[in-house]
């Protein structure tokens, strides 16, 4: 009998570079030491809002100026394409709903969902925080768009979405991309060594 | 003839971790490059008052939380002994103006106070905010107690640290470790993959 593994938790939000980032590494990472991913996309406006915290890039500091230019000098060293939205940051509770009702039916479906919304936004330069634009995102992918249009708006998919992000709160969750494998936290795509590092040896 | 490349610019404040871990890797980094450290200790209260950020560490936060776990294991996964700090965070100032003073005089004994001074700090936990502790930190290397005591109070050496903040503010420096190449920010121990890559492939 193989012992099971717990799945990777990927916290993240859709407006977030370095989720992005992320979102195109873990699934391979994790499936080369046996782990599934578990996304919880959520909304980082209401994190900051809730722990006091700024966004990190908030106008024309030096540290704002140093972080666009290093979310795509970091894309370029993780071999990734990456676009700078002109649109920064974007409302994604239509991203998220739509994730969460696609993964209640379909897993493999949502991921491929999450993955096309967040190229969309980073490689495309879509607005998805438009409603229309998430819909077809999801329909090109094959899911039908009247069905998700109409869960987009029921209490239940809201009601779900706000959870998840209390949720993440109360586990720590502080920002995008928030990865936890068994209650060890890692905060930033620039964790990625340190997690390959910690699922080769176990913990370190 | 070869072409002499520039040092590589490493700007730091003598209480931070991260600072702490980059000074243990950066001198062998740039040399497997053929490129010498310019060391440039800074005083992050300065920083921060003038760029209105706020200490990355300030309190109970999960991120604080998050951040001092993350020291510990950041060291740990780049192989450095590290012991959390009992005095966090400390005045560096005393530290900074006797690395100036010796820079000015000899280079390698200055590094090597740096890496002392650090050590003293993040290893064995000691109070490098006493001026008492930064001279006898410097006299076990080698360093003349009585003279370092007496530079530490001149106008100049005071004036110098003022000087190299205001340049590091000037030049976009808004945080520890931060470093520059050929005008390229990196900031933070965690952009060491980042800085090898860069090094090796002259800019990606």
């Amino acid at each position: 009998m193989t012992e099971s593994k717990q799945p990777i938790e990927f916290y993240f939000d859709f407006s977030s570079p370095y989720g992005y980032l992320m979102n195109e590494k873990i699934d391979a990472l994790a499936s080369q030491y046996d782990r599934q991913v578990r996304r919880h996309p959520i909304l980082l406006g209401v994190i900051f809002q809730s722990t006091g915290t700024r966004p990190p890039v908030d106008g024309t500091s030096s540290k704002s100026k140093y972080m666009w230019h290093d979310f795509a000098r970091s894309a370029r060293h993780l071999g990734l394409p990456y676009t700078p939205p002109s649109r920064f940051p974007l409302a994604t509770q239509n991203a998220a709903r739509a994730y969460y009702w696609l993964n209640a039916q379909d897993g493999a479906l949502a991921k491929q969902f999450a993955q096309a919304a967040y190229r969309a936004c980073f490689v495309e330069d879509r607005d998805i925080s438009s409603p229309e634009i998430v819909l077809e995102i999801a329909a090109k992918i094959g899911v039908d768009r009247e069905q998700l249009a109409t869960a987009l708006q029921t209490p239940e998919i809201k009601a779900q979405l706000k959870d998840e992000c209390e949720q993440a709160l109360a586990t720590g969750v502080f920002g995008s991309p928030h990865i936890i494998i068994e209650g060890e936290h890692f905060f930033g795509a620039d964790r990625l060594p340190q997690i390959e590092h910690w699922l080769k040896t176990g913990g370190f």
